[in-house]
């Protein structure tokens, strides 16, 4: 019997400790690999994409296919693109570099080019309500070795802004039948924001790599003006300044400032970001392997951003899976153009859900040498939790106007 | 009450002729409004998308604000693009918009601008097997009155190429649980299909407008060639030439030849057209309102298009039920920038699940003063055929390599 | 003891047929890695670069690493780029992969995304005297199954140009102390080549594969006429028609005619082919695994077109060894945009030297399942052929002006 | 006998002081011409290259046909460009020169278009530990006359930077076995350099011409923000801020600063440099003699950047031998758009075995009349030092990634 022939695959949708959609892929010698199918707020959608239409035409091919299979999958579906189709076939993708590794037992980061580097440089996140609150948590962080923090802190005036939890981990996902609806002044926002990085800054020194993330709320006019107001406080990057379907606004951004830019938790292929990097308008790119299409899409479009001196900065937060997560540490392992990994840690129902080998230490995470991406996933466990709807929040302006959340 | 609130909305799949899937809105005040979210092979997503994600959230909502509506649910949504959130998003929209008609109690071109057009140029399918029966196809439409014919023809040395149907209506979609793989050969096709518009200028003169679709299988150079060697028999337009998510691509095209160029039924956002239409490389964008999100963004699109000259060509098969088709031809009508619609027609089962107030009529297809779309939708009727999963043909090169359906 | 570790590397240099420069890797477990290095005419600077400088660094390392070795080498020379660095890095990076497999005991593909087609459409030369030789050898090569031929011919007035053998494989590389000198004449060129395709055409047809390689030896304009004036011939491409080391003027020559360009075996890294890729200026990237600088920029190069609609034709004649032949190979069946690959067989001498698994059959070059890249080295029968100095020809205009050879 | 015909060349690899690739070029007559060859840390590659395939290659020719016997061995190569080629073409070409000037008894300057001025404005290297170094060595280069000083200084924070010595001359290579490894810190860098400039102008006024060299470590981003950063201190250029393999980065980095940039010391020919001069992204071409293939080429290259007011500044470290340094003072001397020479002054032991008729002076390098080059070599002496390997440093990042040196 042939080591590499899939048997069945299937898609099991359950909430440890938050909503996952996992796709556990098995040969038909009794090799069992995983993929991650999330996509916050909309789970079912893929769940669907994927029971219906990708899991079935898996029997009978060979995980070593990476390539055809993709190709099968994204060309083959004719109705190409967008987050839903990229997330389901990325799940795929996944589980069947997860094989590959199990099978050839080796980790897939030595399927991809090998270590580059023995730990990752991981940021997280201090969601302040205040000033104060925010200088307390970026310190908790440092203690608990961090060497990189994305800042956000709550905008007087606006009550309910992007990025801002009362405690514990951010989950912006809210379980319940509606999405809340959050509001935003980007007026406000634009005047206070600069004075907390000053007070950082101040408090901290240096050396501490600061991040922030501007949520997609500003014109190409508005980001421009806050990255040059950022400048004295030489952030690491300032993140999702502008909504990046139209990347020639980058190029606009770019042109008026040195800060570094970052994009691209949204995207879903090299097209939607091809424009950004050859023109190099950003300075990380930002696409999560899940989100991406896989780890197969997720190196080439790693590769296409080298020549242009783009790093990447994977999007990593806790609605990515134990699995996604893993599927991005073995990609910034091998490639040379790694930047940071994103890390926002996962409860502890979903850690038990998920046991993995990889794991954060010093401010960085790392792997071991675990065949496959090293996750598993405890499946009993796991399907005790039911799936249980949560949206996203929506945002509007304070006259009412549907704007970017 | 206020008429205009809604109550509840839902979806349906069913598959009176072909599989479809249709949304339908009931207000408060028991107006019922239907759009389409038929995603050929990949319905359950779009199904599922609607179901968990969108419907539940309409409740309360007045339908006269289509733009917040929009807006909701595409900036809401996050994770924003796509095949599969834009047909769910569009189908929303479609409905709310037969409801405004319905409320106002007129035609929903009158919301639109107004009539521009008493009819429109339509275009259907001359599928030959080979030349032969391409010229008896184009014979047999000519007579049943269609002044503007999309010939396909089967290429010698290709067993089975796209869009080549044994009689009757062509449907790509196969019912089943594999995807029929066809077979493809750029040089082949390159080689003849010239010819077949030499023959066809031949016999029926200058007068008739000819169409051509390449789907997607010739790269920038190939199209170039194709277009050049068809430029002496004047083509309407040729369509689909080359994958179009690397939207620079057509811009080689539009430099080296002058015949018209059209695009985009696979389009979900303005972002997938802007460099195509900004840049004049195309002559018709083809987005649909259904796939296209919707007659909020049809309008914008269309109109986006006016000032570089280009005009319309709403995707039109018979995937596209009877309610999108018939909301493309309410954006035809009101738009000053109109250029043609395509039109396979429906199988009777079809016709009678969807009882429409449009007409075929020589050559063009035309509107009645009926509120709203003007389409009714069978639903016992419809709902006594169970979705049967059918998936598009995939498309191999010779050597086995997957290539572009 | 770990499989992966490197215990030595040396290089080897003989003439089995042909001068061939191999590097040999021996990891501490025993296994045995070949990658080729051979630079035709400048062989021995190449084994120097290896034997002083490269090979040493390499004990300890484990093979898994190609990424992070390719950079250590890459970066760490400072002095990057070129023939002679690239070609080194490459075999090293060559031998890597052959290892990596046949530790992993699978073959080089599968860990490249695995098959994506099962056979590579191949073309050979036929290098013709005059129109009746080159002729009777397109036939011979169209009897031998070739479906895809390389068409040169002597042209009227010149007496030694380009490409043309008096009998069996061509070699352009002549042993002695000195360079032989060819003469050349543009317009004769160009006013005589057309004239062979024409002739070409009506004795074989539309069907095969018909390429013609100008061999640097045009202006941009005089380049842009031939391919004008090829049209009526339907090339697979044209190859090398200007210098490239100033890639725009491939775009002056793209946007003029819609003849396939091919250009790149003299590429050693993708900052020589960048603009031409992102610009598209050229449909097939020929880079060649060895002087490309190895499988992992190889890759990165393919995967870097692959958004652009540009295939792969890698260089592959009979200097390079049938190490890098398999290589090449592996690459061309991994990836979705492979376009062809070049093959113009050994002597036997170097077969026997070189037992490889792969194999030419019915116009296609094909695979086995054997690990790495499936090519062995008899080193003690191939070191019987002792390295003799062999000279690529110069060309100089008919006025003795130092020309492109 | 006709004086300027060739009778032999050959190549002296010798370490006196440090290793040099020596080519020495004999005619009939007796005449006697130097050039070098040196590539740190690759020197036998480009001996090898040399030795096997183009000393040979001159016997007979004449020593005034520089142009011819550079396009023979540049075009004649087939596989062109790279440092180890252009390189060894480099020396020929410095060899001849030497040749015509001794022949026709006057300096080489004389044949390239005479004396422009009198003197080279020359800068020579301040390496400090610390700050405080830093400023010591900055006095006493001041002192000793120089009135342009490239300063570098140690980082806080990383242990190994570039370019600090602990005294004396700087020597990047190592003799070993294997490179030293050096780590670094952008961020470290970017905090810190900035603080240095303003002490030294503090220190030493407005009057002294500051230089620095980012060695190839910064994205465009960050070197567009170091160029701000370092706006306030006037310096003479920026050198080095990013990778110029991709050319086009220049542009970003221009646009958003106005200190003057500098590049190409690692450049081997006018494609290096192209589109960074006709886009007038840099101030100061660096190309040199050496690795940018011999006089020939770069009097083509500093006429090709006079109409875009961008000057020359030719590397000259003490791995480009008297030889080399002198053919770059005899460019320096004729051309008008002369900016600056790069001079690090040599070991006893080196200048003894080049004796040599440049003499620095007053901050200035001088030549005299002295025919040729005016740099004598002293085989007998040299041989006597045996090369020895030595590699120059590679590069890793805090995590291990490999980096730019």
């Amino acid at each position: 019997m042939k080591r590499d022939i899939i048997e069945s695959a299937e898609v099991i949708v359950c909430s440890p400790g938050r909503n996952f959609v996992t796709v556990k892929i098995t040969t038909k010698a009794g090799y069992i690999g995983y993929g991650d199918a999330t996509l916050n707020g909309r789970e079912l959608a893929v769940a669907a994409y994927l029971e219906h239409y990708l899991c079935p035409l898996l029997e009978g091919r060979s995980v070593f296919q990476t390539e055809d299979i993709w190709n099968y999958f994204y060309k083959g579906a004719y109705w190409r693109k967008g987050p839903v189709t990229m997330t389901a076939i990325g799940a795929i993708d996944m589980a069947l570099w997860d094989l590959k590794g199990k099978i050839l037992e080796t980790p897939v980061y030595n399927l991809l080019g090998g270590k580059s580097r023995s730990k990752m440089l991981t940021y997280t996140h201090a969601n302040g309500k205040n000033l104060e609150d925010t200088l307390k948590r970026v310190e908790e962080l440092k203690k608990a070795s961090f060497e990189a923090i994305r800042v956000q802190c709550g905008i007087p005036g606006i009550e309910k802004a992007y990025g801002i939890g009362e405690k514990g981990i951010y989950e912006p996902a809210i379980k319940g039948n509606k999405p809340f609806e959050e509001s935003w002044s980007t007026p406000k926002y634009l005047n206070f924001i600069p004075s907390v990085f000053e007070e950082v800054r101040k408090e901290f020194g240096e050396d501490l790599h600061l991040l922030h993330d501007s949520h997609h709320r500003l014109t190409p006019t508005e980001a421009a003006r806050l990255a040059k107001d950022l400048e004295p406080y030489h952030l690491f990057w300032l993140e999702d300044v502008t909504p990046a379907e139209h990347q020639e606004s980058f190029a606009q951004i770019k042109q008026k400032s040195v800060t570094p830019l970052a994009v691209g938790e949204v995207f879903n292929t090299i097209h939607d970001a091809h424009h950004l990097i050859s023109n190099q308008s950003i300075d990380y790119i930002r696409m999560t392997v899940s989100h991406g299409g896989g780890i197969t899409p997720m190196l080439k479009i790693a590769h296409f951003a080298e020549p242009y001196h783009i790093k990447t900065g994977c999007h990593g937060p806790s609605d990515i899976s134990p699995i996604a997560l893993a599927a991005c540490l073995h990609v910034d392992t091998a490639i040379n153009n790694f930047g940071i990994q994103e890390y926002m840690g996962y409860s502890e129902t979903t850690e038990e859900a998920f046991p993995h080998e990889y794991y954060f230490e010093n401010g960085h995470l790392h792997l071991t040498e675990a065949p496959g991406l090293g996750v598993d996933f405890n499946e009993t466990f796991a399907r005790k939790f039911e799936y249980e709807k949560a949206y996203l929040p929506i945002n509007r302006l304070e006259d009412g106007t549907m704007f970017n959340w």
